[in-house]
């Protein structure tokens, strides 16, 4: 089968590989579409990062480059192993691709499993991955998603669970009002959670293009530009003065994350869910001040049952987040290289592996 | 009667004024002992900060410099308005010195009074201070203490209030297992309240007399200088590697936040006690990673009566705490400066404004 198989930075090879063969415990899916993320694009530019180099493997998953890539995608069960009797052939399921420990329970809502030691990705850290016609999951990673949900658009319950889980870490509730900085892929979801878990959802950015996608997408109740406006104060005048309930830090940058410290209601929430790749400067005197609470998130755990049901309910459409589709051939000229030059007009490229 | 009074930066005067008249709602107090504070010594050296200076009348008070200095006292009840029938003359007091808005409830638990608009304090806001022989407060802000409590202790019980806020905001409960940053006035006292209420201590600290200090008040299970150990690997090690539940900044330090962002377990907590001059670049990579909550603290709110009764238990013993006692005329040589010359060697110096 053909894969796409990153050796190195720069390095990413269509290669025909051998399917992964069905072992206990596990279930064979035909990959449908998978997603490009931001993190791939790291990896391509600047990594390994969550890669395992050659001569380097990865202390659970036994790997190290070169890896199949892809971890943001969904498709049809085509076997299960004799040992699973929950699954079957024709189901369409996603996948949270999570590499971790067996000792690790995921079923118990109290563990947090997105943080035991070693934690990688399924298309990063080994074990296949999206970016191939085939893949073998261990069960307890596979989600059942309803077939009247396109499989394109099932490919984005991943980032959408990023954006779910940030929801959780806010305790933000039905009613509660949240200001998001930045509306790239992970800002949108993330609006787009918050909007349909019943908050007032207001957005902060600067680009045209994706100024235009949160207006377009309907996941904002506001768009705020701050080159025009002083967004904190705006978020205060729509707020009686009183400022957002929460925050979400979505785009890496120092100024966005001192205007959310002052959007924020005093004892408010403020969830970091973009990743630096420095340590910023951060307003801790306002911060101290207001008694604010300022929470990082990574990945998920326990959020895909709530994020798969929000989608089959139909109270997040997915479709117009999706803003491009190729084949695999094409994966790096008219995907890695387009998100490159083009990110501002892009939310989610997504990639057919048999194409 | 005397009063130490600011007029503007090193500009501190002792002078005589008009005794204060009770007024409805209000107790008569006669101070005994009133603590400096870091605070009173940024007002010194560096203000007006909290202070309103000339001209420039504080929202709720009214008044502005020079206003009669001190926050951190205790005393005896005078007299008491008529229209108050819960306390006496002769009960031993302290005071929780807020200058916060009527409209604002304070026998809410609900309401973070200390956190409402224009809040400030008396001894820097106006209405008095505690660097003088009589003070008249607000009914809500007088806390009867008992009557075996020195009342030179019970100076403490303010500072106290800070740490247990602290405590409170990092939602820790016995047997949980902190680290504090730093063995100045504040992680002392803070380290004194969470050895009370039953976690593990570790305090990490650089300065020979505040380890020296720290280790003479039993506050800490164990005080690691960083210069000799990698304090978060200690910390691990003594948590089977788990690291700490809670972690908090006392010190004002970039490395000392980012050796407690290493330290704290992951989804642990770390509050923010210390004051920032700046605004300080913070590990957030790591704090995203580990989904660590950083947390501010103001103050106190509702706090006073544990702080109390932990006192009043004998569960926390300040009498070490007390490094100085000096009469008000001495207030800026003996007080201020020594505590300017001689840092590390002082916790609480506690001024007798009638000696
Ligand atoms: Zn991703
Ligand atoms: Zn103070």
């Amino acid at each position: 089968m053909r894969a796409a198989r990153y050796y190195d930075r720069k390095d990413i090879r269509i290669e025909d590989v051998e399917a992964p063969e069905l072992k206990p415990g596990h279930v064979a899916i035909d990959v449908a579409w998978c997603g490009i993320c931001g993190t791939d694009l790291h990896e391509y530019l600047e990594g390994p990062i969550f890669i395992p180099p050659a001569g380097h493997p990865h202390p659970i998953s036994g790997e190290s480059a070169p890896v199949t890539m892809g971890h943001e995608f969904s498709g049809t069960v085509t076997a299960v192993a004799d040992d699973i009797n929950d699954l079957e052939p024709g189901q369409n399921v996603v996948v949270e691709p999570y590499i971790i420990s067996d000792d690790v329970p995921s079923d118990n809502p109290e563990v947090n499993y997105q943080l035991s030691p070693n934690m990688n990705f399924i298309g990063l850290g080994g074990r296949g991955g999206g970016l191939s016609e085939k893949v073998v999951v261990e069960r307890r990673w596979v989600h059942p998603i309803a077939s009247h949900v396109g499989l394109d658009q099932a490919a984005l319950i991943e980032p959408l669970a990023v954006g779910h889980h940030a929801f959780v870490q806010s305790r933000a509730k039905a009613g509660d009002v949240a200001i998001v900085g930045g509306a790239g892929p992970i800002g949108l979801l993330t609006a787009a959670v918050l909007k349909a878990e019943g908050l007032t959802v207001y957005i902060s950015e600067l680009s045209e293009a994706r100024k235009a996608k949160a207006r377009e997408t309907g996941v904002a109740d506001q768009v705020f530009d701050p080159r025009e406006v002083d967004v904190a104060d705006e978020v205060r005048r729509l707020t009686d003065g009183a400022g957002a309930d929460v925050g979400f830090e979505c785009s890496s940058a120092e100024p966005v994350l001192d205007m959310l410290i002052d959007a924020v209601r005093p004892a408010g929430v403020i969830v970091n869910v973009s990743i630096w790749g420095h340590k910023p400067t951060v307003d801790l005197p306002n911060l101290v001040l207001k008694e604010l609470q300022l929470v990082g998130t990574i990945g998920y755990a326990h959020d895909h049952p709530r994020v798969i049901e929000l989608v089959e309910q139909g109270k997040i459409n997915l479709e117009p987040f999706i803003t491009g589709r190729i084949g695999l051939d094409a994966l790096v000229s008219e995907g890695f290289d387009e998100l490159i030059n083009n990110t501002e007009h892009h939310v989610k490229i997504l990639v057919d592996p048999r194409a």
